[in-house]
């Protein structure tokens, strides 16, 4: 018997796929990367398929590569060969919701977007919202410690998780944390799972923090600017001024001409850049304003404020859009430098300088608020690995941004496509106590085995 | 040579104390665990200092004991027999304060408060603020993951914590995280390092988020109640309406009387406990009022809101008093439990059920928003230990929020005082993970052994 046939006998029928054709789409995230060819995948829809299947892989000693909603946008759910997928996206439920504590526990599949919703009937909110938020889980949201557009003010998802239930690679429960909103009983394990990418353990459920969801519309405005330096400028200004905006992302020349191409927004030719900001303060409407005389002394040339949630949603789509017209022009690789927030501009004109320099299209958005940039390498749509010279200006803003202070990585994580770059970060110290971590969890090295350390 | 001589030799001059009356007030921290006979005290001025102290324990196989101020309440930094201190306390540079990145760099000696007032000559604070602010050091802070009374709005110690530089039991230096507001680069090296209580390395250097300081004093009310369910009422209450506040402190019929005793503040014989509120938000005067109303609702019997900054300070300060008036009236053993906000009312009645059962005295403060308690149990002044009904009693207390999905310490951290009670928080596989955790950083278990898992 060959091992996959063991797994699909060890677990309730219709939980395994094996078919390769329908296995290369559970194989793939959002990335261009090409997986493997791996053993089979299975549909997990309890903790109970996912301790057999680890028992079975460490029996076997078969990798396996967990998934949530395949929204990754590194490669850490690109499965290899000889590998089993091993997808939580059919755990889907909502254990608890506690409106009284401000928290809920949740099957790692679970839709973030989801459970968003469902905290909103009681006047919470989780505040986590990657781009993805739609069709991303919160299994995928911790591997990954996904960011979002809401976290300049509420944090990544870290913040947001209190506590865990994991099985390890041999098939044993760990639970890691609390229902608390303190406590510092004995290592963090929580955050060490958190952004691990699936390399120490399967969550099979999350305990979270919901908040208090704004008692109405946030306020919303838009800025145009002549210049980067400006437009990076009133974003200092306007954090400098304790303005807390729930929203602050800055889209530069190149991605707001993919978007004027694709929905003709009337792109004037002297706008450089554009920051849309967010309040969701009792006094929102009064920051907004703050906020939009500060864009005004900083140069901006243009300032709408919305009117209405219908003008709000149209702001919005504006940056919501930008992934999706930069795919139209060719196939992506989307990097997601972090700098500190000073040095903001400088990091997007090196990001445009490399462009020139090697002959690339970057087109760059921010989580301004953050220091956060997602500079998007275009290149030709079908060929399977971006060519040399978009690598080579990759490499040239990641160096760019470790030379500033900055991190390869703010909130997609590491996965397969930043591997390369990350002794430029770590000293051998830190690598050689990651290895030892992982050994300690994962001891045969089965979990995701190649991704994030 | 006997080894401390040869660490004397390695450093310079002065920064080694023998004398054992002199290392015994560093063998100890705020508890009234006696220390075993360290060999001595290595007071460093720098990191090469820590690094030849490290490298000589290594060398020797001398236990470590790192600490800061010694304002822990668990036992974390108290010094057993054979071992050497290592403080850090005169290790007090702010090296750096960024104004535009809100951000500091600095040595762990640095006292909380100071830096507190460094950032707000630039119209910035560093938020964590635990009781012993004023003498406790930014390295025990990160030790223990210390809260404290802002924490209910602004997050504990570790969300303030963004990168380390440790050194390793081996003397290897170690950075972790970074200077951006986020970041994912391999596992949270950082969080780990976090409340890990000196188990695992040397904290050398920190860089630490700084927040905008409020601009204007905050807003204050103190209100009385006839019981602590109406009191815990009003707390949930103020919470579930979005009040935000930036402090939300509880004080119990016991630790009233001790106040009282001490201060005479004309305490009713109808308060059983006592909530005090603070806003700092732009509309704090409002929500003050807001948080007023919620006490009257929930039956306060009398609801002060403050109208200067002085009689502000004379409201926090009942709140500071409270450790001082206990420690009058007998030894302390302070704990620490934080359990479910909603659950607040229900663990401070068992704690007063524990106090009558086992006829001890227990006087309870609370970070109320938090759902953090502090019961401190008071026994006689020159007891070596506490008497066996005090450890009954804080078994029972323990079981107690454990059994309502709390945990054993909110911000104080496990030390030696919690150990015992380990077991119940953490299953098997939790245990062995955090032993294996421990085996990476420092194999020779030389780093604080004995303490924290």
């Amino acid at each position: 018997m060959r091992p996959i046939d063991a797994l699909v006998n060890a677990l309730p029928e219709g939980r395994v796929l094996t078919d390769p054709d329908v296995i290369d789409s559970y194989a793939r995230d959002r990335t261009f990367l090409e997986p493997g060819k791996p053993l089979g995948a299975v549909l997990a829809t309890s903790r109970d398929d996912v301790v057999t299947t680890l028992k079975w892989a460490t029996e076997h000693r078969v990798p396996v590569v967990p998934r949530g909603g395949g929204t990754g946008l590194a490669g850490a759910a690109t499965a290899g060969d000889g590998s089993v997928i091993l997808s939580v996206a059919r755990m889907t439920a909502i254990k608890e919701l506690s409106p009284a504590d401000e928290i809920a526990v949740v099957e790692p599949g679970v839709i973030t977007a989801d459970l968003d919703r469902a905290a909103r009937e009681h006047g919470l909110m989780y505040a986590p919202d990657p781009s993805s938020y739609e069709i991303s889980t919160i299994g995928g949201n911790l591997a990954t410690n996904a960011g979002g557009l809401r976290c300049v003010k509420y944090g990544v998802t870290r913040d947001s998780a209190l506590g865990l239930e994991v099985v390890l690679a041999d098939g044993r429960i760990l639970e890691t944390g609390r229902r608390t909103m303190k406590g510092v009983t004995g290592y963090d394990l929580t955050g060490l799972f958190v952004g691990s990418e699936g390399t120490l353990g399967v969550i099979t459920s999350a305990t979270v923090r919901l908040r208090r969801a704004p008692d109405k519309p946030p306020a919303t405005f838009a800025a145009e600017f002549g210049s980067l330096r400006d437009a990076g400028a009133a974003v200092s200004a306007i954090m400098a001024a304790g303005c807390q905006p729930s929203l602050m992302e800055l889209l530069d020349r190149a991605t707001l001409e993919a978007i004027d191409d694709w929905r003709n927004i009337g792109l004037e030719t002297s706008t450089i850049a554009m920051l849309i900001g967010q309040s969701d303060a009792s006094d929102s409407e009064s920051v907004v304003k703050r906020m939009e005389q500060l864009c005004v002394d900083n140069g901006a040339s243009f300032v709408a404020v919305s009117s209405s949630p219908q003008e709000t949603e149209e702001l919005i789509g504006l940056r919501r859009m930008a992934y999706d017209a930069k795919e139209r022009m060719g196939a992506c690789l989307v990097e997601d430098v972090c700098v500190p927030r000073s040095v903001l501009p400088d990091m997007i004109m090196a990001i445009e300088a490399a462009a020139v320099r090697h002959g690339v299209k970057i087109a760059t958005v921010a989580h301004a608020g953050d220091g956060n940039l997602h500079p998007v390498f275009i290149f030709e749509h079908g060929m399977a690995e971006p060519p040399p010279e978009v690598w080579a200006a990759a490499d040239e803003v990641f160096k760019h941004a470790l030379g500033l202070g900055g991190t390869l990585t703010g909130e997609h994580g590491v996965g397969l496509l930043k591997r390369r770059w990350l002794g430029l970060e770590f000293g051998p110290v830190a690598q050689e106590m990651q290895q030892g971590i992982k050994a300690v969890f994962d001891p045969l090295g089965l979990l995701n085995p190649g991704k994030a350390i």
